[in-house]
């Protein structure tokens, strides 16, 4: 029986574990990325492991989420970052150069590599071949310290495409229509491999853009076979000699398998406020439109942006509607420029901004109240775009384009049909890929030496080990698929304070109950009860560190999303699986108590803990946890961990973390 | 004896008054112009009017201080403003089209038309031959009405040019120059009208940056004659038909007379805190800058960044320093890409903006902590960038650019020299100014009809009229030189609250004391106690409706910045003049009283008042207004007043006001 690609990729990176599904796996990474909301802590975390320069092949910071600066804190992170990479030996990408994602994508990524990012859509470059994870800070700090990344090997599905895309429905649609079939919870614990004779018929940016949003689906990451198309890209960005030829075996035997017909895609749109709330673009037509942007990680490349600006030529956005274009990175915005296509764009109307995520996480062009906005982007979680009670959907350029001139939700094809000349613009790539690299600064080109520090950048707080004795009060209830913007909202006002965590953790879920923080601390202990899914989102581990700093010991809830559970055994919480009843019959304020000697317990591998409520009745809580988890868990998470581990063995690397 | 230029224009618009110095006059207003952070109020207040239309020849409503939209409140402003134009016949540009002054002289300014504008850098059209002057919102608003604009009658002052720039001096160089020589209370009362063999040396845009900074000293506005280069301006715009050849007699009297020789100007800075603080660029060479923005109102034109983007082409920017350009306009922006100039400066290393104020106000780029920013903009007081201790150095395009390459403050002349390939990059024009006005609704183009308000946007509070007697205690005391933006910031944080007073008060004065506002309150009553130029800076007239909505009942100082002093007046706050003595020995938390009957006292023209001071010592304030004033301040502001004369004369309009 022969291998998967995700096999053969893991099997040449491993340093620990078997290729068992389930079971975990340490593997060795070549490229690390992160970017300026998480980059701080993670430098912050290198800092604190002691060590003079990166291990990985190739780190690179980019500065992309907050490039409007609206805050001298924002600027004091980009310094801070700046620094660092200089310092430490990472590639710094200055703010106005893009978005980590399209910009690794361009210059770095590579087939058959690893890579970890402190990001949840790393894994865009697997539409190259390249086996991309998000993960926590944490983790991306310690691989840069030369440590393996730790893993449950996931399942691998087959995802097989036959034929190709017709008209005006793109690789946007594609990704929508999965996450329409199989939810957001549709990949947890998954990698999707895509194979089949569809790959052919997508471009590597295509595929990209597909992979990039697997994210959505909840997969561990998405990976595409490489082919001629793959060189051809290569080649384009001026980086052939990178070029590898990598795919599963023709008998790979697989853990599951769907199966996608390209030529039945239509164009399709995600409603309010879930990205799998998806449906034909007709059956929401005629909707009011008041903001469109084109951008993100998903959609912002040269390929995604030039498809509008074909459509808007000598158009103009509806009076109505405010269009706004976010490319993905300045290659793209230069590459735009200097085919004319910017100041066609801009003659339609179009406010033209920096290459940034920006509105995406709510930092910039936050919509009207009561209004609807249309956005090529990957999320569409309500408050996410920085007001609540917001009305986001997800869509194609091509859908999205269609709209800002119809200023109302419109199906391309019927827009076409109505304006006579209006034809799809179809995917084009660019020559070559010869933008500037004059925002990206080579570690050898850095002139930093020593970090710089503003006075927002304080330490990382240490959690102590854990305790024999848990017990504290249920501190919220909260239901199904809560996602890490619950936890800690990526608005401005909010993550300003990401290096802060003092006043970061104020603002812990404050979306749910906006008196949480203080009860917590109060509280000094307690827990958190969820039901499925919780932790669904973003990688950004001050989801975890907030609560931690707050007090909380531990997270009861019917299941975990995977990066967020990695979260909270890196700093030191305890995330224990609830049936359904048990997550109904606990109420807010309900005393919870751990019966079993916990930090022993934890150590010794124990599965089932039985928790105590209110002195009165008992149920079960199972800790799904490797003997390294438990490890970290027991010490009070994986920074007090690795020092611990260091000052053991004397080692100055955390190699054996 | 003949007249002057603004003599001429004022007397072809005077409806009430003589044009002798110091005398009130009244003016019909051709144009009018509102921005977004002070339009909001502007049409709340002509809504409270209940007219049905704007009066005006034209009226311009503008969306460029707030283009990022951090808040919803911003896009709701936005769309409230939008709705706004639509309904009362204004011409409305959308977020992203530009900063208002320079869209303005794009689209609209013409030669010997009188403009009213809600924004201190309104002159800036002067140098097309429009007297163009900044004021209180609810003075736009009463003019959108068809009432006349209120005025002392300014001295004229002329400036008299010689000569030609030499080589690397630029027209930001010659009103820096002036500013060193007049200061920032130099041009306070008068008129500064341009002539001389050194204005045809002199481009139209040259000019109106010249124009646009004479509200930096303090002018009511700076105006130049027209001639075949002003019509050559006019005809690349497309407006040739709207030229007219005006100037002063060739024997005009003026109050006084400036020298300048534009032949021994050389590239001036204006270094930290104030704009007046002008040194030649060598004094300070050498100093590391982190932040050069080249944009605003002053120094954003397309003939503003070509320079800058001629001198990038083919070099980059130092890795230490960001470079952020933001362009005036969306025409200036899509002219720039058309040409390619926006792919080189992108190559370089530029972050490219939309078209927006921003940075200028705080608003987005905030310099990091303890860094230096060179920008090209009007003003650099302390605070102003959004960070306190800011170190923001003012300069032309040629000096910022020359010191980004080089990463630290250089005289573009030593670089050149140094660089040996580096040369002068003159003053260009576009061949004409064909940008699109998708960005521009025309009264007749608009669907809107009727106001979209959202729920930050609140009526306009109302002032009850003056007491007769009035007693509290001295809630602040101040020096010299307080600005609008102490009085009222107008970072992000709290210009979102523009259309909200009750919210927006809390910030009332925070730089000098940030538990005023509540004193304040909880007083119920009580004055401001200040220096000298008390509310110079901008015109917004929060800065006097927040400490009227605080209650506040007066301002006692040894003198007021011009338009701040009008909106007193049209708050209903009272302005009294106090000597250098009288302001020292007030202390805070001193008892005041008007020993007056004020109200009669107010009315009947009484211009001195007796203070007393903790019923202990006695001391004169000269209260300084016209009898139109006087019934306005005892009305308790110009919208109580207005609406008194429409109830008591039963007409619509506040024609008489």
């Amino acid at each position: 029986m022969g291998t998967t690609l995700t096999e053969k990729i893991l099997d040449d990176h491993l340093v620990e574990g078997e290729l068992e599904t389930g079971e975990e796996i340490g593997i060795d990474i070549d490229q690390v990325l992160t970017q300026d909301t998480t980059g701080t802590l993670v430098w912050l975390q290198f800092e604190a492991l002691g060590l003079d320069e990166v291990q990985t092949e190739l780190a690179a910071q980019y500065c992309d989420h907050q490039t409007y600066q609206f805050d001298f804190k924002n600027s004091d992170d980009h310094r801070f970052l700046r620094s660092a990479a200089g310092t430490y030996g990472a590639h710094f990408s200055r703010p106005g150069n893009g978005i980590c994602h399209q910009v690794h994508k361009e210059r770095f990524a590579a087939p058959g590599k690893t890579m970890l990012g402190s990001d949840s859509h790393t894994p865009t470059p697997g539409g190259m071949g390249e086996l991309a994870i998000g993960s926590g800070g944490l983790d991306v700090a310690v691989a840069m310290g030369g440590g393996p990344y730790y893993i449950e090997m996931p399942e691998v599905v087959n995802v097989h495409l036959e034929g190709e895309l017709p008209e005006w429905a793109t690789a946007k649609d594609v990704i929508l229509h999965l996450l329409g079939e199989l939810s957001v919870k549709g990949g947890v614990g998954k990698v999707l491999e895509y194979t089949g004779p569809g790959v052919e018929n997508l471009s590597v940016p295509e595929r990209t853009t597909i992979t990039n949003m697997g994210t959505e689906l909840g997969a561990t990451t998405s990976i595409f076979p490489t082919d001629d198309r793959t060189e051809e890209f290569l080649s384009r960005l001026g980086r052939e000699d990178e070029h590898v030829e990598i795919g599963p075996d023709d008998d790979a035997e697989y853990d599951d398998r769907i199966e996608v017909d390209l030529s039945e895609i239509e164009p399709l749109i995600a409603t309010p406020s879930m990205p799998d709330n998806v449906v034909p673009v007709d059956e929401v037509a005629g909707e009011d439109v008041d903001q469109v942007i084109i951008g993100s990680c998903t959609n912002g490349a040269y390929e995604d942006i030039l498809p509008g600006a074909k459509m808007l030529e000598g158009r103009e956005v509806n009076k109505t509607t405010e269009m706004i274009v976010a490319p993905g990175s300045k290659q793209a915005s230069e590459l735009l420029a200097r085919e004319g296509w910017t100041a066609e764009m801009m003659a339609a109307g179009v406010n033209f901004s920096e290459a940034t995520c920006g509105a995406c996480i709510g930092i910039g062009h936050v919509p009207a109240s009561d209004s609807v906005s249309l956005r090529t982007f990957n999320r569409n979680f309500e408050g996410r775009s920085g007001i609540e009670d917001d009305s986001v959907y997800l869509c194609s350029p091509e859908v999205a384009t269609a709209s800002a001139l119809a200023g109302e939700i419109v199906d391309p094809r019927d827009l076409a049909e109505e304006l006579g000349d209006l034809e799809d613009p179809g995917f084009e790539m660019a020559d070559t890929y010869d933008g500037s690299d004059a925002d990206l600064i080579a570690p050898d080109e850095s002139v930093d030496d020593g970090l710089v520090k503003g006075p927002n950048i304080s330490d990382v707080p240490l959690k102590d080990p854990l305790d024999a004795h848990l017990e504290g009060s249920a501190l919220l209830k909260m239901g199904d698929n809560i996602t890490t913007d619950h936890i800690i909202p990526a608005t401005q006002d909010i993550l300003m304070y990401r290096s802060n965590i003092p006043k970061l953790s104020e603002f812990t879920l404050s979306r749910v109950d906006d008196e949480f923080a203080q009860r917590a601390l109060d509280a000094d202990g307690g827990f958190l009860v969820a039901g499925e899914n919780y932790g669904q989102g973003s990688s950004r581990e001050h989801a975890a560190l907030c609560p931690m700093y707050l007090g909380v010991e531990g997270v009861l809830a019917q299941s975990f999303a995977r990066i967020h559970k990695a979260n909270l055994f890196n700093f030191g919480l305890l995330p224990l699986e609830i049936d359904a009843d048990a997550q109904e019959n606990i109420a807010e304020g309900d005393d919870i108590e751990i019966v079993d000697d916990v930090e022993e317990a934890v150590r010794s591998g124990q599965e089932e803990f039985t928790i105590r409520v209110n002195d009165d009745w008992e149920t079960t809580g199972l800790l799904d946890a490797s003997e390294r988890e438990r490890e970290i868990l027991a010490d009070g998470g994986k920074l007090p961990h690795t020092k611990a581990q260091q000052s053991g063995s004397g080692a100055a690397a955390p190699a054996d973390d």
